[in-house]
């Protein structure tokens, strides 16, 4: 996975850049602007589902590093994504089942980075992120990683219900991380697999929810509410390692 | 446990405050004063390892609600500390041996508010930090901890080996978190526990880490170093309840 932080400033590179299928991470656009090349650039931003955030001109000016942004600066993503066969390849190359864990709603790069670190611990092969409102493989959540983001193999997908589908037909069984589930200890998890994690606040939602074959839940003490979604993705992977450790 | 953030400026109201025993979370001094008045409360201030900040004349005018901060501004912690004995009250309230968790160099707020959370959901009935560079139980905390400070007694102590001891006589077992040692779910982890975690740089202390009964070890996969400590606390907490669950 190679590190490639970059950014693109002014309208006709902005948009070249789109075209050409580089990952943009955030697009500044100085706010209330109505010209028709950004407006062109916006509507393709909003296609690729990209996030927009509407600045002043003092702050484009500012992060400018050419002195020409013409109201445009896009920051591409820092690392490249991998390919869903890279995570099968890894799978392989380790001769274990593959074992893949899926994001749903998880949109802070803090977070996103901590499961990436915590997938990599319990033995996962990849992560799977859906492209929309995907934070991006930004340094934070390099950093957060710990490292891990140059071993483990993330990949972006556009629907991850039809990912799920796909996947199913080459043998993988869905585990989707949510309360009201079989509790997880009962449940065979040393198979192909892919554990779906939602975010703490809406959960797993309810197309992706509906794609998996099991709902799987930590029985939980307690007076609150609900774990961390990177705790809850560590508990449920650890428990995945402790099944295939002791099949053996 | 109730809130009670405030803010507490002049000298004469600091020190005060500090010999009323009132918990001070953090100390803003006037950098280079060394008046007397100053220099009593900097030596009160260390005697009970409250962290002191060092701040240009501005900020603490921009803090001030008085006007009248003579060069110091104290903030006391916005939840007050539990007992001891809260955590065997809970406990035996709930009928169960006793689980607590020990935090070995934790600094940072939101890994111990992430920690508190998760404490509370794996069935622990108490935590228990050091009074040395701890960082008190400010509104970050009880924000990350996401409800949990209300519910989970949180024990501020002088030293964590001799707590260590005392807990000891009362029949406690403890289990330090760390590499190297015994795989975890090899230990018998059911009866009354004192789970020991540190931070991701330098784990447990040494002196904490003899005192211990086991190491206990997660079985690591992958290419990085170590989890984060709330993600170690999470699956060490979560394999603690699941032997309770099953000895049953």
């Amino acid at each position: 996975m190679s590190f490639n932080e970059s950014k693109i400033e002014g309208r006709n590179a902005v948009l070249e850049a789109m075209r050409s299928g580089k990952t943009i991470d955030r697009l500044y656009v100085l706010d209330g602007c109505q010209d028709g090349p950004v407006l062109t650039i916006k509507r393709e931003a909003r296609k690729q589902d990209t996030v927009i955030k509407y600045v002043e001109k003092e702050r484009l000016d500012q992060m400018s590093e050419t002195g020409h942004h013409q109201g445009v600066i896009a920051i591409s993503a820092a690392y490249d994504y991998s390919e869903m066969e890279d995570i099968f390849a890894l799978a392989e190359k380790k001769g274990e089942p593959p074992f893949i864990v899926l994001l749903d709603n998880i949109e802070d790069p803090h977070n996103l980075g901590a499961i990436i670190r915590t997938a990599n611990l319990c033995g996962a092969h990849g992560v799977i992120i859906p492209k929309q409102r995907a934070v991006g493989l930004t340094a934070t959540v390099a950093r957060t990683s710990a490292g891990a983001l140059n071993y483990t193999p993330v990949v972006k997908v556009t629907n991850l219900a039809k990912t799920i589908e796909e996947l199913k037909e080459k043998g993988l069984w869905f585990v989707c991380g949510d309360m009201g589930g079989t509790t997880m200890y009962d449940l065979d998890l040393t198979g192909p697999i892919g554990l779906v994690i939602g975010n703490e606040g809406d959960g797993v939602g309810r197309l992706v929810k509906e794609k998996c074959d099991f709902v799987a839940s930590i029985p939980m003490k307690g007076d609150i509410d609900s774990l961390n979604a990177s705790v809850a993705m560590g508990v449920m992977g650890f428990e995945i390692a402790r099944q295939r450790l002791y099949k053996k």
